[in-house]
């Protein structure tokens, strides 16, 4: 059998096959949840098999960042907040999460991601998908106590730090330099992290 | 002259005059934003005289919070958080917001506001309104130093903590205990109020 134009929307490593999976993959994330969501299901949605999923997706939890579609897969840059230990994990996370938001290139897409965790119908992809799937890790690497309650209050103060700072560009923390934004919010985290908490 | 059908539009008392100026202040607050927008511009929008929209709504800043169709008003909410002082002021701040967002009579008018203020068409209504009008003044009133940095910080905290507890409903803060809410919270937010900051 010849390669043509007939069979191109069935060849594996086409590109239009990884975007079949892909749409199929934010398609169900969005509407059914992280852990209503089967690499089965998405293979189906796609009209593939499964074992392709995993061949070019790797994981459930792969594919769920690959279908975030932004331009940095955010367990690297927790890689070196959790190398670190607890102790001033909060201020090496503001520093690698400032980074990567405060970079020009990758923001449109973060804004992007953001916007879709807050709409009503793809909101699912924040509370039962980035939460467990990229929040919750960094707590049980950092070998906290009660990381279930930890990692939460850490997301609740994150989420409103990228809304007034880059969604909703409220001044003065829209221009503040990183360092400030960093040494203002590090002894919030740090006790969400590792303080005592009622 | 006796009134009809055919005046009902134009009579100033009438429930569809207060409906038609309701209507351009909300279209107006949510483009133009707060400053961008007089009672003229409203008037003129809803077709009736500039002393009729001031007679029935009081102050621009009344116009505004009425604009938000919420059942209750925010600046009534927080009187007994300024009459206190600054001192304890996180503790009182947030004991009464939690007992508005807890009242499932009121979450869901909250819950619509709260989607509006994050939709790309209308975030001006926070950042160019609701702050301002809202959430500036009681830094001012609380005589913080700084308040226009203090109470971006305290915003940022808060509309996080809705978002997780109210809106994507993230466990365990969504079905926290009030008690541990504000214990968790207070030491946050007075922080930011009152503490030393960079």
């Amino acid at each position: 059998m010849t390669s043509g134009p007939a069979k191109r929307g069935r060849r594996p490593g086409a590109p239009d096959t990884r975007a079949a999976i892909l749409d199929a993959a934010r398609s169900l994330f969005a509407t059914q949840g992280y852990s209503g969501t089967t690499i089965r299901a998405v293979a189906a949605a796609a009209g593939v098999d499964g074992a392709l999923v995993h061949h070019y997706f790797g994981t459930k939890d792969d594919l769920f960042v690959a279908a975030l579609d932004i331009p940095v897969d955010p367990r690297q840059i927790l890689a070196p907040v959790v190398a670190g230990g607890a102790d001033g994990a909060a201020e090496r996370f503001l520093l690698a999460f400032l980074s990567v938001w405060d970079d020009p290139d990758v923001r449109p897409a973060l804004l992007t991601v953001a916007r879709t965790m807050m709409e009503p119908a793809t909101q699912r992809v924040f509370a039962d998908g980035f939460l467990p799937v990229v929040i919750g890790p960094l707590g049980v690497a950092l070998d906290l106590d009660r990381p279930e309650l930890r990692m939460p209050l850490v997301a609740s103060q994150v989420v409103g730090l990228i809304l007034l700072r880059y969604v909703l560009l409220v001044e003065p923390l829209a221009s503040m330099p990183t360092e400030q934004v960093v040494a203002t919010y590090a002894p919030t985290l740090q006790r969400y992290l590792t303080g005592p908490l009622p």
